[in-house]
C-alpha cells in the first residue's frame, strides 16, 4: 500500500481511470482536457469539471472574488483549448465556518464575473460545509464534432505555437508565496497574472474554425508539462527554437538572478494555449488570430522522434517532465 | 455581518443567487433540482452538480466505496426527479493525505458502480488535495423539453404521491450516528438504506412519459422539506391523509419509543420521488409504474390554501419546514 502523498496526482487519476468502464464510442478519450457526449447530428456536449481548493490553489493576496472567478476561468480555459464556447457554469461550493455573508457575496460575484466575461452564465450549484474553501466548477458547451481540438492529433512537421508570453505567473507566485521583492512597475502585472488569469477563449474558438490545428491544450500545468501531454497523446516529440518570455518576467528574472527559461517552462496556472498547426494552414491560422486582435507565436516544430528539446543559442536543452502536481510537496518528475 | 454558521445553507444560496445574472430564457429556473440549457429542436441538456463531504455526509460505517457511489447516486436522483436519463458523470475529488492507493481504488469502483447501476458512465474529472474527503459529482443527460418535470406545476386538486416508504434512513442514521441498538433482522435494512441509497430513475423516467405529473422533486432533504419546496415553487398547499412508513421504521420507532411520523417527515438522505399528479391521469401513472415493477402511493391532495397539513386519526398536524441544513448544527426552521 502507498499513501496518496507518495503517489501524486497523475497516479491517483490512473488508479481511478482503471476502475471505470469506458463508454462505448466515447467522443473524447480519458485523459483529454474535457469530456464529451454525442448529441447526434454531428454535435457534442462538452463538459469539464475542476476544483479549486483554498489551501493549494489560493495564494496569499488572492481575494475570495479572485478565487471564485479563477475557479470558473480555469474550467473555461479547458473548453477554450478544445475550441468550445462555454454556455453554462455550475458551481459546487464548500464553505468553511468563519466566513461571513460578505465573503459569500464576494464568491457569488466572482463566479458571475468569471462566467460573464466569456459570455457564459452560472446556472446553479450547491453549497456545503467543508474545512477548506472548495469551489468545484463545471463548464458546459456544445460544439460541432469536426471542430473539436484534441490532444492527440499532432503530426511530425506540424508547427508548434502558443497564444502568448510565458513566465509571468511563476514570477507572480514567487512574489506572493515567497515574498520576492519587486519594483512596483512590473510587480502589478506579474501578480495580476496570478490573481486574474485569462482564458484564451476567442483564440481557441477562432483556431478551431480554421481547422488548422492538429492538437491543442492549455498550459495550466506549465508549458513543459503541456508539451509532454501532447507528446504522449500524439506520440510525437518537439524541437523548440524559441521560448516567448514576457518582458516583465525577464526583468524579474534579472533582478533575482533567476533563469527565465525555468520560469517559463516549468510554471503553471498559466492559461495560454499550446497548439500544433498544419504548416500549409499556418498563415491562415495566424491571420485568423490577428482578426480577433490576438497573436499566434511560433515556437518550434513537431518531430517524429519523441524527445522534447529546446534549442537556444546553439545549445540543446532537454525539456523535462516537470510541472505542478498536487499531493507532492514540490514539482517532481513523472 | 453574519457568519455562515448563523446564515444556514438556504440563505447562503440566496446570497449567491442574488449575485448572478440570469441567463435569458432559462429553461429551468434557479432553485429547481437541476439546471438546463436549450439544445434546440425541443431538447434540453440537463446538468446537476452536488458535493459529498466526508465530515457531514459520511456517517461511521460508510466505506469509501459507499461514499463514492452515493456521491453519484444523489446527483442521479435529481435527474430522476426531473424525468431525465443520466448519460455522463464527472467527478471532482478532494483527497485528504493519509488515504492509500487501495482507498483510491475503492473510490474509483464506487463511482463506476453508482453510474453503471443507472446506465451512465463516468467520463472524467480531476483530483485535488483537501483536508476533508470531497467528492463533487456532475450528472449530465438530455431530455425532451416537454417531458421535463419541474417543481413548479402543482395545481389545487392534483393528487400527491410518493414512490416508496419513508423512515428507514432516519432510523439508520440513528443507528450509525447515535448507536441506537437494533435487532439484526431490521437493522441491516435500515442501515443499508443509508449506506446504499437508490435513485428512483426508472420511476422518474416512466412518470415523465405519462405527462401525468405536474410537479416533482426527490426527498433528499426529507419529505417535509420537499413538500415545502413544491409548495413554494407552485404556490399551493398540501393536505396529506396518510404517510407511508416502512415496516422496519415502524418497528424501530416502537422499540425506541420514537414517533414514526417524525422519522418519516423530517428525515433526509432519502431518495424517493414526491410528485403531484393530474387526477384524470392518476390511473395511467399508477399503471405505468406497475409495468416497471414499481409503485405509486397516494398520500394526499394539493390545496389552494398554502398550509401543509397531515390529517391522521381525526387529528390535523401542521407539516413543519424542517429538514437537514448544512452549517446549522441541528435541523432548524427556515
Amino acid at each position: 500500500m502507498k499513501l496518496v502523498e507518495e503517489l501524486g496526482e497523475r497516479k491517483i487519476i490512473d488508479i481511478i481511470l482503471g476502475c471505470l468502464d469506458p463508454m462505448p464510442n466515447m467522443p473524447v478519450l480519458f485523459g483529454d482536457d474535457v469530456s464529451a457526449v454525442d448529441l447526434g447530428r454531428g454535435r457534442l456536449a462538452v463538459i469539464k469539471t475542476d476544483m479549486l481548493v483554498g489551501k493549494t490553489d489560493v495564494p496569499p493576496g488572492m481575494s475570495l472574488w479572485h478565487a471564485a472567478r479563477k475557479a470558473v476561468v480555469m474550467n473555461i480555459s479547458d473548453l477554450a483549448a478544445k475550441g468550445v464556447k462555454p454556455t453554462a457554469i455550475l458551481a459546487s461550493i464548500g464553505v468553511p465556518r468563519g466566513l461571513t455573508d460578505k465573503d459569500i457575496e464576494q464568491i457569488g460575484k466572482g463566479l458571475n464575473e468569471g462566467a460573464r466575461e466569456y459570455g457564459a452564465y452560472v446556472l446553479g450549484g450547491d453549497t456545503n460545509e467543508t474545512s477548506d474553501l472548495v469551489i468545484s466548477c463545471t463548464a458546459f458547451g456544445v460544439c460541432e464534432r469536426r471542430y473539436l481540438m484534441r490532444r492527440s492529433g499532432a503530426r511530425p512537421g506540424d508547427l508548434v505555437a502558443v497564444t502568448g508570453l510565458f513566465g509571468k505567473t511563476s514570477s507572480g507566485l514567487k512574489i506572493l508565496l515567497e515574498d520576492f521583492p519587486v519594483p512596483q512597475k512590473i510587480g502589478k502585472e506579474l501578480v495580476n497574472a496570478v490573481l486574474k488569469p485569462r482564458a484564451r477563449l476567442k483564440e481557441g474558438l477562432v483556431l478551431a474554425q480554421t481547422r488548422a490545428v492538429t492538437a491543442s491544450i492549455d498550459s495550466s500545468d506549465g508549458l513543459a508539462w503541456s508539451l509532454h501531454e501532447i507528446s504522449r497523446a500524439s506520440n510525437v516529440g518537439f524541437l523548440l527554437d524559441q521560448l516567448p518570455v514576457a518582458q516583465e518576467a525577464k526583468e524579474f528574472a534579472k533582478i533575482h538572478n533567476l533563469d527565465p527559461v525555468e520560469l517559463s517552462l516549468y510554471g503553471g496556472e498559466e492559461y495560454e494555449l499550446l497548439v500544433t498547426v498544419k504548416p500549409r494552414l499556418w498563415e491562415e491560422a495566424e491571420e485568423a488570430l490577428k482578426r480577433v486582435e490576438a497573436s499566434l507565436i511560433k515556437i518550434g516544430v513537431v518531430t517524429k522522434e519523441k524527445a522534447l528539446t529546446l534549442r537556444m543559442r546553439e545549445k540543446a536543452l532537454p525539456i523535462e517532465t516537470r510541472g505542478w502536481e498536487h499531493f507532492k510537496t514540490a514539482r517532481l518528475e513523472k
